[in-house]
């Protein structure tokens, strides 16, 4: 790698480092804004800012020419860990689900969107922008969906457990169909009711709302536990033994496990309806499909206007990150152990990974490159705000996004000489 | 005007109102921020996007060659009204030092940065831009300051005036030079706490220090006045009486106007160095300098920083200006007539005086038609600032500038059409 290649690079990447700094410092040092003004731009970037972004690349791209051996490769290597990571929490003393969900966004999803192209196209050309983008669909619309897929069955499981724990009336038979899906339906009204709270109302889609009824008959417990939660939920709980391996055997094998999973995919659906990122991923890939297919272009007032906002993307994501890293306490805090484990995670077992099914799959030349440095950039941000809103192992995964900022910076580099250009 | 022209006109506008009015209806329709949460958005504008864009823009600029007879008709145009006003208001029963000030920032001060550059390049073609750039140096430079001038002066009188007809001691005998200097001196000591206070607390540069022990010989209150300002006050305000016009004309004649003249002057220096748009303007017109006489060229990892930050600008200054609108009561705040008094001066009066003037300098053709489109576009955003901070019919230009961005929407383009192109 020559010396230009390096300032190449440095050139597409300081100004992210620079536009991050700025806010840190200018809450460390100048407190230029108090906490409430802070999330108020945290929360223009991720209403606004971060979804026009997403859009505005996505819809550019053609989804019939997408480099689909790329993106099966990255496919594979998440689906390997994920597997690796379940079979090890299933199977082994020391496994956890817990563990296993916050290894998987650890080893797995990178800050593609904002980091990664910009990085990628400095170091490789700006074709490889379009291979970035490609990883963002999947990213956005496939693996977040399993990510919160995970958080909502470990949540649900985790509320069986709980209930069981405390009942006092232990009575020594396996788990019900019902038992199993009062506690998931509890958990969905809760979502329900957390649904209704929040600030940023969204009404539940007319369709999800006739199945429900079709439903009842079922279920006739949903509609009674929306409106008088508690008192049902402890009257359900009531039946709940502690035979966890009963559960667990039940769960995989019978009946069911196969109607909480569809309850629980309802969740994740509910939780989908209120996430921007994947709506404007949906949409993008939708006017990508139809002006690809029928060679539409997006009026020019309203590519303008698109624009005019997610210009604002990339620095104020950046911005917006750096303001989240001066609010915490510590820039490691997990500790230093666990920072180092996620920090081997995230910068050489996952780009490990990635380039095994790269080569697997026989990638070869500057898409395996592509392929390796992607792996290698700082944590995503989108697997951080699902272990805050689930509450698991969240400064585990701040310590990934922050302390990641600044090791990926010598990392990629590193990285990027290694593999020669 | 053929329709294909008013197109790209339209293509360039429109998005700038959708940020705008997505910001209004966040606010008014989905309460998707709260007040605090919204002066985060603004601040950030006000402190890093807009300052970084003005630099931005002006930095790129020729100082060597500039269309000096535009400028010159524009500063022309502008010490016209100014001139006209002041006379008014000291010849005149029913002239006003205060609404001669209104009246000056609604007739000559358009938002040139914002809306100007992009509706301007939409409409005569690209090299109109740096035009446009060269109004924005002129108005933060030179123009605004005059405005702060004013505003500090009108100041100064006013307190003088308030402190004397709330004298019970009536002296009959004019003002001497010591009483004026006392109330200045009040007024600058004030300011100084007030920096101190403020949140973005500036040290107050050396060589203004060391001016002042000077100066002590002079004014021997000033240190204690900073100190002991409201005692202080008390006492230096016995000596003054009533004597209104006695009082002008001492100012304007002896002595005494001339050194309040400099104390006001240091007076808007103070705001000066807490005003980031001045530092921009003054780096922005220094790098221009620099760069156009020795050719050097800001190194790219410079220039992406300042890129991707002052990208946010345009956008986020539109967006501001949608979250203001939505947190006024009302978006005609002044009323109705006086709306409509203003909306004259500022559509109809501002741009005949920029074309008179502008015409008597001898200018034609396209130059003639961007100096009177630009003198129409909507208030700009500093004198509405100002307006708010010394509490001068901040009703008045907040109208100007929100109900003024609806009306100059068909205004421009009808100037546009008229105009021909």
């Amino acid at each position: 790698m020559s010396p230009k290649e390096l300032y190449n690079v440095l050139n597409a990447v300081v100004p992210l480092y620079f536009s991050m700094l700025l806010a840190y410092s200018s809450i460390k040092h100048f407190k230029l804004f108090t906490a409430d003004q802070c999330s108020g731009i945290n929360r223009f970037v991720a209403i606004f800012a971060i979804p026009l972004l997403s859009f505005n690349f996505i819809s550019r791209i053609n989804p019939f020419h997408m480099h689909f051996l790329f993106l099966a490769a990255d496919s594979l290597s998440k689906l390997f860990v994920l597997l690796l990571l379940l079979f090890w929490s299933h199977l082994f003393k020391n496994g956890s689900l817990d563990w296993s969900i916050t290894l998987f966004s650890i080893a797995t999803l990178p800050n593609t969107l904002v980091m990664g192209i910009p990085l990628l196209k400095s170091m490789y050309g700006d074709e490889q922008e379009d291979l970035m983008i490609q990883l963002v669909v999947m990213q956005s619309i496939i693996w977040y969906t399993v990510l919160l897929f995970l958080f909502e069955f470990r949540s649900a499981r985790n509320s069986l457990m709980e209930k069981r724990s405390s009942n006092s009336v232990k009575e020594e038979r396996g788990v019900s169909e019902e038992e199993l899906v009062h506690v998931v339906v509890a958990n969905y009204s809760l979502a329900e009711n957390e649904i209704q709270r929040s600030q940023f109302v969204t009404k539940v889609s007319p369709e999800l709302e006739e199945e429900e009824e079709d439903n009842e008959e079922k279920f006739p417990g949903i509609e009674e536990l929306s409106k008088q939660q508690a008192g049902v939920c402890e009257s359900s709980v009531q039946v709940f033994s502690r035979e966890d391996e009963i559960m667990r055997e039940e769960h995989e094998k019978s009946q069911i496990g196969r109607l909480s999973v569809l309850l629980i995919l309802r969740l994740v659906c509910h939780k989908l309806i209120r996430n921007l990122n994947f709506y404007a991923s949906v949409l993008g890939i939708s006017w990508a499909l139809i002006s690809s297919r029928w060679n539409v272009k997006k009026p020019l007032m309203m590519e303008n206007s698109i624009t005019i906002l997610s210009n604002a993307g990339l620095g104020m994501a950046m911005f917006s990150l750096g303001l989240f890293m001066a609010m915490q306490p510590s820039i490691i805090a997990c500790g230093k152990r666990l920072a180092a484990y996620g920090m081997i995670i995230r910068f050489i077992a996952g780009p490990a990974f990635m380039a095994l099914s790269s080569v697997l799959l026989g990638i070869r030349g500057t898409t395996l490159k592509v392929s390796i440095v992607q792996a290698a950039l700082p944590q995503g941000i989108v697997p951080f705000v699902f272990a805050k809103e689930y509450d698991l192992h969240p400064e585990m995964l701040s310590t990934a996004v922050i302390f990641g900022m600044i090791v990926s910076l010598p990392v990629t580099i590193l990285y990027y000489m290694a593999l020669g250009s």
